[in-house]
């Protein structure tokens, strides 16, 4: 979670709300009615108890300063939370307050109302990467043809088209996509299993109450209870890490288009997005930061999840407990990267012409690859390497174009044409499969396959 | 990767093998091999080049020393190895140099080289697994009933059985076997786009080439590059880290039960595992203490990968160099967990009679969660709940059974017969739905759901 | 930062109060408070200025919604802070505003910020630790001479002294202070450089500047600027992190020495403390889980710091973003942590009965080694050592006292009378230099050096 | 540890050589002769068997696949190795074996050999920080006023000197070498408490052997056996890691001003340095990038150890073993780090007119700052921003100078003339104290402060 000061950064509202304090508590109470109403069915509650823990679901009985000074010494709120219930159903009629909790243990109640959270969260997550989806699609779509230098280790190399770029960009959120739905699949199931996992407080009736009770709560019911098998719970933080780790290798090249002395790209927000207080001529891609420093906390809280996966027997010391924040931290983080990322998406605003100065600038040298694989299959590919190696240098220490350079190499003349060269000197004839890889990302252009 | 004198630990010989040196260089030679293939077939390579390539696939050309010193200056081991290779080829035929590598990058033949190593390591992975599923199983069903104390916070509760505790394990598992599964289809695909991505110096048979190279590789065609994509490879260690933290709860849970103390399970090993240098009469679950070291270096791993999704742009500056030996160890370090694993729940020991003696020893006061379920629908549960707290404290201050306490005590046997009382401290009465899960998750009993 | 619901766990009320919002903002005003004083001293703010900005140091100026409306285009609270902060002044007068924040960045103040919280905070964390040492000592000295078995890989080995074991953990928790010390000597710096780092707006006078701001703020002056260099932050991080370390360790053998099999020592908190709303029997080491659960979420916490470290050029791309929760979170999980582990340091109850029983449980075998060592000058190491595992495992399988199996087996009395095995069979006996190593870390015994 | 093939990367020679298997074992025998050589100067081993034992230091006895098989029983390989070591001393004289070992456990001699090997890595690290250190230091003079633009978000703004940017690392470095001084006077201790830290099978003598050990290893004797509290060791990690963390953000600083469109520095290593097998024109950032992804890496390895500070009671069960490998590849890593950012420092080319070059492609926009602060005084600051900054969008829409721009501005005019503005303009006046912090830093002005 998140100091309420830097929640513009680390989250999103809708994350918030969604883990707030007061959510939990209601969810919490929709398990404890959705058990009561369940007993009552299998006549282990007295006829209404369920009506009247219904009517506590807004959870506003809570005494939040109570129920803080009581966990200290019960280890989890769930106690305390129990407790303040039954007061409370105790005062609309005491009968109510016999079947309250019954069968259940602390863990039932929280990870339940935790895997209630994450189904919200999940579906906000849904919703924000379709969205994002589309306007990937739409830029892929829109910068097909568009050059730039493709760039390997920060250095130019021959040409790519923004498209291909941001297609690569597209299919990880798809494959991301897939992950959470996948890891929901599992994830967001009851847990239901008493003290020790077996129900035996409910005697022979336990498989009819957890049926009933995952009914009532729309959940999946699992084989037996997971609640020392974390796994799901781990899978589910590792793929928003994944996801976030997708979005900020975006929008890096995002901020690293937008440099000064790149400036092809820039995040188009409103006027007072990225200005400085002091420099009035700063333009900051605080979206693309807020992105790369929600993915620079994710490690952290996977390996946290990882680490607690060895709780011991049939309740962990310590390890649980180490997850209460940590699952909540992982969604918010991802809604806020997701959020920062459709901005950057939607709003992205794209300079062409700089970009083709830019490699205009590079003096034909990034066509270096080119004009080698032309000359390799004539006088080999060492041969071929080793001339260009010299052209280039003698460009870049004459500061001329590569191209010129080469016209007047009789080395290089005596296999290419002043044609040929201006041919290879052209990126837009140097793409190879750039725009059929974007097709099939697109599916655009099934007959390519 | 591991200091060889502690491979014993952390990996297995097979695993060893897949991820040493020489099985990567021939994995890399495979790639070599079949780009020459692909490129032969579409006529860009000499007729037999292939051929000649094919003859050098065990890689043994390889000088070990210049490739590290060349590497130094080249940032990466391929461009050595492509030197070295074009020269072991030219001595044979020089023409079969001339197409050689072309048309890929660096990142193509080490990315689709550990590609081909994974798929090895999956397997073995898969089989290992399938043992261990298979162990799990026999052992849930010969301990379906067999009982011992549930423990939470490391406190006796309730009773249990043995095979429940089991199938959690089972269950989890299967998940990560099929978790595995998932990402082995999304990470076991070809990585080929040259410089930058576009295979642009195949020109406009890029596509075909890259297609044929899949072929022969017998590896799926992704819609394209994914070599600044690295999320399928993250996801595959991530599950991983997964599975090993699933078998390390396993591994912590018997090692407890192992304890001087509780006596309850042992590694059922050779006569030699686990003795001590100084002390006689040491048993030392030893292949417990593998797994859970195993687990404690996964969560660095996996910090690792997600930290390296930042590669810029076309290709990453020092984060796709930080997966080199990452991936490797994470499978070295799973494939040793899973071994150890096999060996626990193949030969586990169960002392059921040591289980008895222990709950025993509680003098039933872990049955006093069952008393209090049957006052309470006589008395209410606040009033159940404290007549067990003063009886249970009772107990342990005489060092009677609780059953004893309980049947002098007026306010009890108000309401529960001796018989009803004895009835309640029945461990085996009081075990609820622990077979039904059981056999769920066995797929045993299909009527009972 | 942690949920509202759960601070009870994962940090202390005291700390949650030096890292709340208001706190900060407090500390933010502060800085602003000395700056505009120290330029007014060297005439770069209008007469009165200081005296208005001190007006305003409580911050409740602050509109906390406007704050974050604008931190989201902003990209950090800093810049609509000093907006806010102007608009406060200037409805006192106007000319006290023109020097607010001249001089300095945004970072400056929120990194000077947090070292003034950081400051009170390491006083916090300075004085639990100086409890808890005084604490453990009192335990270290009153169990001295308390047996009880040594646990090596979780089984009975010989015996050692409760004092020594926590003996241990109090020479780690001095070296922790240590550290910590040292930590605050290098980070509890001034930050103040500007827009990048050279203080340019105020031309010649910025050092200064500097110096009175550091002289009113009580902290040190750098030789340089420190805002992308974060070694000491992290290092900040990292020895609260390892000092969490060292007490999840002691409240690891607490909580192990606490199992219901073991029940060697206990938590001796209040009446309320662990116990279970279902389970009337239960004592849940509450306090040892709290100090785990801190300790499980650190490393990920310094894998964040440290990888933030690479902030670019003279200021950060959502690197420095990523820090601002983790600081804070750092030091609430060290205080809750530290709070803990007084309770349990100085309420610990020791039952050196049930050691005694638990060590005579063992039969003896525990003194194996001794026996061994007694033998070995007599017959060699190897041969002793077969001996004893032999009558190990027969004192195992007839369940009698080793010492017993010892006085009946003709090759042990060939060399050992019945009294040597009776003096060698007293774990009294065999506490070797444990006392010793007790005196010197209690400084109780120079004499012993 | 690292795969073979990619040493080059992440080790150095001199480093992979301290922690190679075959050091360890002589480490290892270090510590057994040393041993040997205090029980025989108190009498507790046979004359002369000092002697015996230090003609097998080199370990050359030692069967390697015999360890490994071994070991996967004893759980780790000091077992098979005193039980090797016993062997090959027998064969010279058998009464040397008899004290063999004696009084150690397996911990001891893997701790203590640790802590050897550790004392030869921390000099290495030692020399290597001080020759960058070095080299830093001639650095930072050199450019001492070599300007180029500040750059906060990836964005240009008002000019440093390259100098300063050097300045902050060089003072990160000479931190980084204080902790790692403390850290090893703090870790490079003796190991030595037998079974379970009491030295007990020495009975009285115990302290005297352990002094004599430490004294005959030249290592400090602390004051009571450390093998559980790992507290110096996970320092010693992190110490590594942060110097790391302070040497990449100079590598990622260097390599984003390597960039082809920044250009401003190179690495000024060997002519094969960096080159591409297939494009001629390329100059990689191969240094920088070793440092990278060693730093990457280094998080995860302090997770793991701050993970496995939890070892239960008298030794680990796991977490001890996750150290063993751990601790090495930080000094590989750290030490990889170091070697090439000596490479990069000693080599370091500088264009100086390409930063200027840079600067004045900005059109005097990052001077806008200094026109902002000049005309605060007079018209106040927000005026003066929000003049600035519609005089900045306009030099941006036509190309123009920001000097051009203000000096055909009336608003402007009216304030400043043109000799103001041409002053304003000039990055050399406006570097404030950076030449006053260089000098502290370098203490080459001492009348300064």
């Amino acid at each position: 979670m998140h100091n309420d000061l830097n929640s513009f950064l680390l989250s999103t509202p809708e994350m918030t709300r969604i883990f707030s304090p007061h959510e939990q508590l209601r969810a919490m109470m929709r398990f404890e009615w959705a058990l009561t109403a369940a007993l009552e069915k299998h006549a282990l509650a007295e006829p209404g108890s369920a009506t009247i823990v219904e009517s506590l679901v807004d959870a506003n009985f809570v005494d939040l300063d109570a129920l803080q000074r009581e966990a200290r010494d019960a280890g989890n709120i769930a106690i305390p939370f129990v407790r303040q219930l039954t007061a409370a159903a105790a005062a609309r009629d005491e009968r109510a307050t016999r079947a309250i909790h019954l069968g259940a243990t602390s863990q039932d109640v929280l990870d339940s109302a935790l895997v209630l959270q994450m189904r919200d969260a999940v579906e906000l997550i849904d919703g924000d990467t379709a969205r994002l989806e589309a306007a990937l699609e739409n830029q892929v779509r829109a910068h097909r043809d568009t050059i730039l230098a493709g760039r390997t280790w920060l250095q130019a190399g021959p040409p790519t088209t923004l498209g291909l770029k941001l297609a690569g960009t597209l299919a990880a959120l798809r494959r991301c996509r897939d992950r959470i739905r996948s890891a929901s699949q599992r994830a967001l199931v009851l847990q239901f299993g008493g003290a020790v996992g077996t129900l035996a407080v409910l005697g022979s009736v336990g498989g009819a109450v957890s049926a009933e009770l995952a009914r009532l709560l729309d959940l999946r019911e699992p084989d037996l209870p997971w609640h020392t098998q974390r796994d799901c719970i781990v899978e589910m933080v590792q793929v928003l890490a994944t996801l976030t780790g997708s979005l900020a290798k975006f929008a890096r090249d995002i901020a690293l288009l937008m440099q000064s002395e790149v400036g092809e790209v820039s995040e188009g927000t409103s006027s007072e997005r990225g200005g400085s207080s002091t420099m009035p001529h700063k333009h900051n891609p605080v979206a693309c930061a807020a992105v790369i420093a929600a993915h620079a906390k994710m490690p952290g809280l996977v390996a946290a999840m990882l680490r607690a996966m060895l709780q011991e027997h049939e309740r962990g010391l310590g390890l649980w407990q180490a997850e209460w924040d940590t699952v909540p931290e992982a969604f918010q983080l991802c809604a806020a990267a997701a959020a920062y990322s459709i901005e950057i998406a939607e709003g992205l605003k794209v300079d062409a012409a700089r970009m083709k100065a830019n490699f205009d600038a590079l003096l034909g040298m990034t066509m270096s690859e080119a004009v080698t694989a032309a000359l390799a299959p004539q006088i080999g590919r060492a041969p071929a390497h080793d001339l260009l190696r010299k052209a280039v240098a003698r460009a870049a220490d004459e500061k001329r174009h590569l191209g010129d350079i080469l016209k007047q190499s009789p080395d290089i003349t005596a296999h290419l044409s002043g044609g040929d060269i201006e041919r290879l000197m052209d990126p837009r004839a140097y793409l190879g499969s750039a725009q059929q890889f974007i097709d099939r990302v697109l599916g655009d252009a099934d007959a390519n396959r």
